[in-house]
């Protein structure tokens, strides 16, 4: 019953979703590259993402965000990641074997803070389960998390196992659905109602035609800055301002996906852009916000098998030297990502009647005709 | 005559009892340094240890460890802390915002591999349910663990919340059980029966009389060193010494409490010591091995405040120069603890009717007469 | 009417005295945070500034800039320190020591990249010489750098010992010098002249009333930003945009100095958010770029003694909860140093005839005016 | 006429240090695992060390001490790389450009502490004027050191770039002197004359066949155990065990070779595991020791051009999986290393008539028989 209910509420939410246009539909155009075909993550070939909405009553906005690298099982073909904590406070699960292996080996799960655990054991749960894995002893599950506590009675814990596996096997190729979805659905951004965003960039054929996509759960403070104009000042709104925006604090989980053949350095290094595309909206990392980024490349042939037959591994790995218009790449596609979040999200009544307001398109396009 | 003695004891600690003794109460002397009363991590005034051992049918071993750092409400008074991560495999939660925020604010929970959210759901549930807690929305659960499945039917997760909530609930100051109990119960280490073991080293009083203390979890391997004895060649039970102990793996997860007052910064250099403390051992931190050191002060007036009234806190630190004293009390302890850990171990049976022998004490002692 | 005036000025600046103003001096206010009096890194009480520039013939073009985080004997009461690594391209020497021990010991030497261990070797110099350091023995110099080379015949190795000695003695408080002196003589930046910029921001009463002062030197590429508007693009030189501008390589050293009593963590990740400054102006950090911040505090209780007579040192620390209005300070003051840089530099000639064009006011002002 | 002195006293230095031996020369067998022919770090193929021994009048002990990973340009054929960093402390130069580009582009240098600038600048000579890189301009020089002060008038700044030249110059496959020569020509270990060691393992072919090569430089201090026998104990002569003995700081540089196809990640937890080979002699990395280790690999077909023509390299790499036998050798080797520059240095006298007599072979090596 329960299930059902959150199913027809998702179903709402997607109806009134689709009147707010992202930002590049609106004729604003973030940075100098040019996105792919869809301006989301999901333009990395293979890339799913799936979500899960749950909206109970007049208190309970959360949800959750799964992306999966690759169609296939990513536990027995593992993808070169890296993890770069932008400012470590939060509850991340599984980034010390990230970084330490170099790999990627489940679906990457966002959700609420409280609700981590809950991720863990249904990426646990669906890792064990997949056919293949009847041995599987140990899976790292990654798990991130952004606080909804404003809009969402956290302490609940609404979020359960079922939801998880069900963004899971429901994830899929194709139109990211924005705004007040999944683990974005409770989450408030620059004093605005955030949320998931998305965006991507193909670089052009000579500098090696690779796609970045990113994908955020916008849910922090600083000053907005939307392409480069200073809309949080504009509309008075911005950290530090007056004693009521004192606390600017949440989190901002980022997933960077590469069809380019980066090893885990690289990635590391990747992962640290995308945080800089943050600085470009205004986000500042404010001590109790939680900023990460995971990256991970799916260039097939690097896939790492669980049981290799062979001691060595023949990888196709980009120079250093070429790597930097990614680098800008994950920049552009972050900023957009975010600011997509909010120009998607809308108008939000929650947890003891917060209410978080979207971004007032209407005061804000003018502010970026240029 | 030394050796005589030796052997006599060893007769009646197994004789009367059917116990094991540690290696200091077997007239082994691990280091230069004096150890505290109780030899245990305990000795660090205010730290309690709380442990669940799960034994069900022939194929459950398992358990739980919990260490708090004080009696108090550690949620609303934070210890200063650091993680060092050995080699990060492993699924160790709540590290990244231990080491952004310097402190940590949960009891430390040990169990196995794929309890660890269990684990996590249960400190967030303490801490949400302590009084004084009734508006903490965000708790950075700190979960450690290693993988018993050889032992343990791991896949059967037969860890629950309330076998978490018990060790926290049971912990107490005093004598630390060691050996299979706890989330030792179905450790494997150097190929012998691991488990939970304890040391302390207290600082002569020209040296600052600060106390160390130490708690481990083995589950490893290399090639088993024993205050200085080559154990694992002697009795040619090594890594890489044939074909069926090539695999090495496990997980060493190692706390290190002090009454020193040292800050996150040289609480992260003594972590890093403590690893040393590993090395002598015997252990090499094998590529699936996931060895971490979680270090925490006690030292009362440096508690961090939840809820802090005032800007800036007063803090007594100890100089870098002076640090040094701890750094090698830090690895002596690590390396007892480690030891005691096999020598208050017994052979175990489990999952799939799998025996791992208890270090060979009969073999074992001789070998360290000297 | 604004439009008119800042052209009046504009013409003004540039005939009566051949010199180029600040962004602010121009009417650019970025962020929203208040400058200090001088609006530069010597608003730190005690901070103290040198630079030695160095033009010789018509193909050397370099120099060194000094930054004294006091007046005293640095090495006998050093300052809390910490390095962010940016992009760890680059040859910063003593980063590992200031991390580790949490403490500067030296004046900071910025030069070109083959010149840093004529940097050291003064800096060691200048340490061993000092009154009071008769025994000292080692000695953590820390030299920065950008790479010249494209003004600069840097082969030539022009900087000697003797430069950087008389930037270390000639160091003073007040107005910095900012554009082609110093360290910054040589270097390019967004495809125009960089050079030597600074900034800082005063926080209110209410949020403690803290300075934040910041230097760089800026040599890199990306896609320039100025105060939001995206003049890069609107100038058509920004990276990747055509074959010529695909070397983005390059560097930013940046100073960030602070009177707020903040510890070594918490200056690591101050100096993380100047790097979010950096974002802001449209760099990317790219592959080749050396891009380091070294943060200090002036908060004087807190300086280490060299030969403490305490085992203990009593320290006053900002609590985590209060630092995010010097992060966005930082953000803000590293943002507008580098536009500063820009702003202040000049067309200049050098090696092998290359020539490297000064920010065009007359097209960049227009765009600005909002 | 200098440089004939020092070569007269080189040979006279070599003839000296041909009476002891090593440890395996002695009997004593450290591990499990075998040493290569040489049980030198020039068993892994290519590999080649020069050294220079500095003794000049009665006050100067010191010299440079050159490691060369292959014999052809390395600026132009870089190899993969990483250093891990023990315990901070010191100055080693290069560190953050080996990390963050996984490569070492120069031959690496030992030497004293204050020499580190004259070591770095010689680096860079030797680079610029190498035929092939005329075009150079950027050199990261990776010179590490540790501090000799003890026997050496380290103020004197005697070491100079010809020193270092001819290190490089003279740098060969076959033997590697050990003890009182080149870089650890002044140090001190345990409060015994250190200096120079070497030691290998080879892999059986069933775990790849592989070679680790270590050398080190040793200056630290700690509890002296020598293939598990507990040495400074029985000498009664360790750290803390009364007032003279309390400043245990130094240094101890470690350099790991290996054939292996390993990649910068893997090689940052091999030279973590050389560091855990530190801890089984003993050292306990004080406060004041900095402890570094850099790792590369000799594997031709993964070296780095410097202009690469393609965007894309093949490399082959080790599974995680397989690399814990490196592991193991890397601890053995190191720890072997260690011990043979203390059986191999021989008293020395030097600044202010300070004396450090060697390791007593006579009372300790019938400390070691079984």
């Amino acid at each position: 019953m329960k299930q059902l209910l959150v199913g027809v509420i998702l179903l709402i939410g997607v109806q009134a979703l689709g009147q707010r246009k992202t930002a590049r539909e609106y004729g604003v155009k973030i940075g100098v590259m040019k996105p792919g075909t869809l301006n989301a993550i999901t333009d990395v070939a293979g890339v799913k993402v799936g979500q899960v909405t749950i909206n109970v009553g007049d208190s309970v906005r959360t949800g959750v965000t799964a992306i999966l690298p690759h169609e296939g099982n990513i536990f027995q073909r593992k993808v070169p990641a890296a993890v770069f904590v932008g400012n470590g406070f939060g509850k991340l699960a599984g980034t010390t074997q990230v970084n330490e292996l170099g790999n990627l080996e489940t679906p990457i799960v966002l959700t609420n803070t409280l609700a981590v655990p809950v991720g863990m054991n249904a990426v646990i749960e669906h890792s064990l389960k997949q056919k293949g894995n009847e041995a599987a002893q140990s899976v790292n599950a990654v798990v991130g998390e952004t606080n909804d506590s404003w809009l969402n009675d956290i302490r609940g814990m609404h979020v359960k196992t079922e939801h998880v596996l069900t963004a899971i096997r429901q994830a899929r190729s194709g139109v990211v659905e924005q705004g007040n979805v999944g683990a974005g659905n409770g989450t408030v951004c620059f004093g605005w109602k955030g949320g998931i965003g998305t965006s991507s960039r193909k670089l052009p054929a000579d500098l090696g035609g690779y796609t970045v996509g990113v994908l955020v759960q916008t849910n922090f403070g600083g000053n907005l800055v939307i392409d480069g104009v200073q809309v949080g000042e504009a509309l008075q709104k911005f950290s530090f301002s007056n004693s009521l925006l004192n606390n600017v604090d949440g989190s901002c989980m980022i997933i960077v996906a590469t069809d380019a053949p980066l090893d885990a350095r690289n990635l590391q290094r990747l992962a640290k852009r995308a945080f800089m595309g943050l600085a470009k909206t205004g986000g500042i990392a404010s001590n109790g916000s939680g900023d990460y980024v995971i990256a991970f490349s799916t260039f097939e042939s690097n896939f790492i098998s669980h049981d290799p037959t062979d001691r060595i591994q023949p990888l196709q790995v980009l120079h250093n030297d070429v790597v930097s218009p990614l680098f800008m790449a994950a920049i552009e596609a972050t900023e957009e990502a975010i600011i997509n979040s909010l120009f998607k999200a809308t108008t939000s009544k929650g947890y003891k009647g917060h209410e978080v307001k979207e971004l007032p398109l209407n005061d804000v396009l003018p502010l970026l005709k240029k």
